[in-house]
């Protein structure tokens, strides 16, 4: 009998730790990494993060893709990739991390902490009026699961809170929803923080250029607009970055995610006195909770069950 | 007819501002300042901020006094305070911007975000394991009604937090809540960020001392305790948080007070690595919420009303 394998194609991970708890959570699981030798007709699931192009069309039995991560744009850019269920990462504990990092972050802004931080650097004590939380329009871009942990957590602290989505909403909540290119621009146009959340489509690539800083306010209690990109690097123009901080389209800007990552050291964003860089640290996943999500997988698809969190590969998530 | 005044005694605030609350809130009222003259016995109700001392003693028709912060020590080292009732100002939106200050650094040293500037300084891609909230337990010390705001918020995005509070609370909730001498300890022991929010009392002064940062544990998920004081500058003893940041009793720390105020530029405290200063600005008040909230005592004095949130000069607050 072929055994039904999973295949571990994770690029820049340790295997071992992922093996260990893949023998832990299904013992009957087998499990082969890239390194072992396998024969490609008894991988019947296959685990991935950026896996090298092309490798899953090498196995004619493959019957699922499970992502290790939220966002499939890298896994999409294989025109091999075979045409089988492929289901994305969404566990409790990626969604409060990244809730977390845009607490963070829209606090931060909202306190100046870059003028304080600025003041303390020169010992000197900085008097500075701090606008209520109410007074600060909070857009969440790309409102999905993340995205509307985040706007609940920012509402319970008193932001005024808006969500863009490609597609309007099916139930109506308490935070008010844009969408479309018609609710793009009012939904801009109240944004005194921008947070990117959107996955990387054709569609959203390069979304986040100098056209779109424009259609943010300035008149807003900051003084200026905010932008948070916690989504993906491809979503932002770098240099439009640059040059909307310039030109004041932008007051500030916190970015997890980049074009190339790491962030090279002569990048001129690591030294914008108003740009904080953080390591794409935004939502580190639990392994436990991802290696919990794949077996659940493949015991779906052993059930004859759909997998969860599906990929509309149309969409591109 | 001695008409029923309300004398407005803060120091340093601009009084324009002021009255023009008072005379849009309660036209009837009439309002003086120091910079009047007045008749000591038409002075009826004091609104203060760190008045003269002997100042209230000279008014003998006085029948409330209402605080325009929550802190009252400073009115009370005054000797000659009159014996008159004493309200401090509790209000929403000063509750909400104390409790944001707290969620904004505990996030801030839960990220690590010291080390994440440093290595932004230095153009440096900087990868760190990423604790889940849920590992990181955090304190309030002096689980008042600030206090429980903020423990609610922390709570709700995944913190671990427990509350420590001078005597037991008469209502069990779900935030664990240690109370008296015996139960600090405990509390202590307990405590990766202990967040200090007590009011200062002779009992609570110097609080924050070397012994107190000892019972702190080295062994949690951060590598260290974090300590944020948004209380009183009277809590801490500031030479033995630099001793206890260089001996490892403290990993980091946010200060937003200081015994004395401005912080002058010699203070060794502004260009430790690991401090953040705020310049006393963790809960700015609201001067349309404090004018409604002495526009609200002064009608229930007038109605033979007890005033709202009525000091227990025994207990300091």
């Amino acid at each position: 009998m072929i055994p039904m394998t999973l295949l571990l194609a994770a690029s820049g991970w340790k295997a071992e730790p992922w093996l260990d708890r893949f023998r832990r959570l299904a013992p009957a699981l087998k499990v082969v990494t890239l390194a072992d030798t396998y024969d490609p007709a008894e991988i019947r699931y296959a685990a991935t993060w950026k896996p090298p192009v092309g490798l899953l069309a090498t196995l004619p039995n493959l019957k699922a893709i499970i992502n290790l991560g939220a966002g499939v744009d890298a896994l999409l850019t294989d025109a091999t990739l075979p045409d089988v269920p492929l289901a994305r990462v969404v566990d409790p504990d990626l969604t409060s991390r990244m809730r977390d990092y845009v607490v963070l972050h829209v606090l931060y802004h909202h306190r100046r902490m870059d003028l304080v931080a600025a003041a303390q650097r020169e010992h000197r004590w900085l008097s500075i009026d701090q606008p209520a939380p109410g007074e600060v329009r909070v857009g969440i871009l790309g409102y999905g699961h993340l995205g509307a942990a985040a706007a609940a957590a920012l509402a319970g602290l008193g932001f005024d809170v808006a969500g863009w989505s490609r597609s309007p909403r099916s139930e109506a909540g308490p935070i008010p929803v844009f969408s479309g290119a018609e609710g793009l621009s009012t939904f801009l146009a109240r944004s005194d923080i921008l947070v990117a959340l959107l996955p990387l489509t054709p569609e959203t690539r390069g979304i986040l250029n100098r056209d779109l800083f424009r259609q943010l306010p300035r008149d807003g209690v900051l003084g200026g607009a905010v932008l948070i990109n916690a989504g993906r690097g491809g979503l932002q123009v770098e240099a439009d970055i640059l040059a909307a901080l310039d030109e004041g389209a932008l007051l500030a800007a916190s970015l997890d995610v980049f074009d190339k990552e790491p962030l090279g050291p002569e990048s001129p964003l690591w030294s914008h006195p108003r740009i904080v860089i953080t390591p794409h640290n935004a939502a580190d996943s639990d392994p436990e909770a991802l290696a919990g999500f794949v077996v659940e997988q493949v015991r779906r698809v052993d059930a004859g069950l759909p997998l969860e969190n599906l990929v509309d590969r149309r969409l591109g998530y």
